[in-house]
């Protein structure tokens, strides 16, 4: 701890006059990303065309992209696999995980869980067509709601709203002692807060990589089984990539003896190249150092944002070690509020109803910025410039 | 008809010396592909961040992508959505199939169809885990088993192997007739040959982009849902991308009014950039036109090689009216032959056992192109070139 220089602004293409603290919704471009794909598409699709699968190393670059994200997530080599959607890896971890678990027909999420995890449990449900159930008490008593009729527990590691962090050491103890799987969504902790998915001893894990870790819009996603259980896993996808042999063309699907299981269709050789571009960044870089500081800039964010608008209820935990990497205040004309804000250059984003939600990155923020930042948020609500009628309709959508 | 001037090889940045007749496969790399990609990369995700889901308007490009696909299969607007590969759009199709016949138990395809669709469907029998059954013919014994036990057809319009192509309208209305539902998977059809999915009346297609649309590696699929039946497709993979008002994260799914509905995760926006801008090649392209120039094409490579090189056997179908826009010849040596082959700049593939593959695509091909490579077959096949050590060993991979 203590070892790594930051922030690294020099690693980014930051636009100038910019605050960005929406890095958890949508990371900002690392240097070097954008030639990493004109050579991919030039060099490599232009150059070497469909003979790029091999001289270009194609054919393994979800994996190899795969043990750098197992790096920042405390999993070991070879147990990550990568491509598609968040919202696909929640579904394979979860159709997986109700087969480890047929005589049991709950799946125990929590209220506050991104909207789309709990859609894909549905979805699932539905597909499968028998009496299953979700069911999402609010997060902090899904701990006594994990009873012996619970297959699996889904949870997101940090709330997209407030912050909140669930402890995933405990909570996955609970989980196994009441003899559930356990999958945790790492959409908002992947390079946000230390995670070491080994010592939780969670079964699945599943996570995206364009917030924190910064991959472009639309990034591929991630998916983690952990290694003893592998093979066990059935995939509800049983796509070509995920086969044994997939170049063999047999008819008969037959799931390889690894995380590769998976896989599934042709991967993003694009996207998966500018992400793998973008996790350089990591480079010696520890996680508890970008946890102190991201504590540090986040304490500070607090202090001075309620020194100056009183206007504005913390809506996040209070208690640092209780929060992921972001600071939501509520707030009731919070989507204007957030409108103003952006229009002077400190970007943030709004959930509704009434949540004006700010990501703290160490890699590219300092305390220079949280203050300027506050400054700003001071004039916009003190002022009430808000009020300004061009913030008043609601068109942005993410 | 007639009115296409071509080729247009001016609109791709091919390599010096190469003949390419894998477009098939992966398509080759459109002029201003990369321009786009480097556009949507420094100026929009750079320079925009977030904003850039409204102020590149990135939110609607999957739908944009799938109006202009939806042109080139005859498809009406607003009735493809695109995003996600093609075994996940094979997924989909397949799933919202059975629910839509639920007192039926069998899923037929072919034994010819492409292992991943066909591993598809294994994976969500085994997901539903009730007494279905895939049955896969032979390819001309198909319509003679579309019995009232099937729910679901599910074909490969042109066999990625012989280039066989089945009888779409033929075939859709013996399914209907048996009360089947329909899906065709256009992976070797759409921009290869006409296709009138309308007329049809099939009620889905799935397809993917990399090859014939030149959308680049592990570009993203499509699925087409017959307009009058959409709000009927209940979606397995129902994520937040599907509805029907993601932003205002409601915690209950509910399907968007359209094929929008078959959307899942947050869209590949560099990807979907670059495929947009390849689909700009297809602008005053007259699909007729392409047929008629790609018979021609594959007519004349069919006569020069079988001249030249009795040791290879025609495996396509002879007539240019049952074959897509591939020509395949048996070869006991072909692995190593197309070794050869490629090392000599005439770019073609394999697959197993004994195939090797030729694609045609009028795009950038001329019959100057087809009799060169035909040459160049002729001298490896003649002289034996392919007995060289170093295109022994089996590494290529697609």
């Amino acid at each position: 701890m203590g070892g790594t220089a930051l922030p690294r602004k020099e690693l980014f293409d930051l636009p100038e006059g910019v605050i960005y603290l929406d890095g958890n919704s949508l990371g900002p471009l690392p240097r070097g990303a954008a030639e990493r794909a004109l050579g991919v598409i030039r060099e490599e699709w232009g150059g070497e065309l469909i003979k790029a699968w091999n001289s270009a190393d194609w054919i393994s670059l979800p994996k190899r992209v795969g043990d750098r994200i197992a790096g920042l997530i405390g999993a070991p080599e070879g147990s990550v696999a990568t491509g598609d959607t968040l919202s696909i890896k929640v579904y394979q971890a979860l159709a997986a995980a109700l087969r480890m678990r047929p005589g049991r027909r709950v799946i125990l999420s929590d209220s506050g869980n991104f909207p789309t995890d709990l859609y894909m449990a549905q979805g699932l449900i539905d597909t499968i067509g028998k009496d299953y159930e979700l069911r999402t008490p609010a997060p902090d008593e899904v701990a006594e709601a994990i009873t012996d009729e619970v297959a699996v527990v889904m949870l997101t590691h940090v709330d997209y709203r407030s912050g909140r962090m669930h402890d995933m050491d405990a909570i996955t103890a609970r989980a196994h002692e009441a003899g559930a799987v356990m999958i945790w969504d790492l959409a908002h902790s992947a390079g946000a807060v230390p995670v070491d998915l080994a010592a939780s001893h969670a079964e699945f894990a599943v996570g995206c990589s364009y917030k924190y870790l910064n991959g472009g819009p639309g990034a591929p996603a991630f998916i983690y089984a952990r290694p003893d259980i592998v093979t066990d896993v059935q995939p509800a996808l049983a796509g070509w990539m995920g086969h044994d042999a997939p170049f063999a063309m047999e008819p008969g699907y037959r799931p390889a003896m690894s995380t590769e299981r998976l896989r599934v269709g042709t991967p993003p050789i694009v996207q998966l190249s500018i992400l793998q571009q973008a996790l350089s960044v990591w480079d010696g870089v520890e996680m508890a150092d970008i946890r102190a500081a991201s504590i540090a800039l986040s304490e500070r964010f607090i202090v001075e944002v309620e020194a100056r608008c009183p206007q504005l209820t913390l809506a996040s935990p209070r208690d640092a070690q209780a929060r992921g990497s972001q600071v939501s205040f509520a707030f009731e004309h919070g989507y204007a509020a957030m409108q103003a804000l952006i229009d002077r250059g400190v970007i943030g984003d709004f959930r509704a109803p009434n949540i004006m939600r700010f990501g703290f990155t160490p890699l590219y923020l300092d305390e220079g910025d949280i203050v300027s930042a506050a400054e700003t948020i001071e004039d916009v609500i003190t002022n009430e410039l808000w009020q300004d009628a061009k913030y008043q309709t609601v068109s942005r959508v993410t």
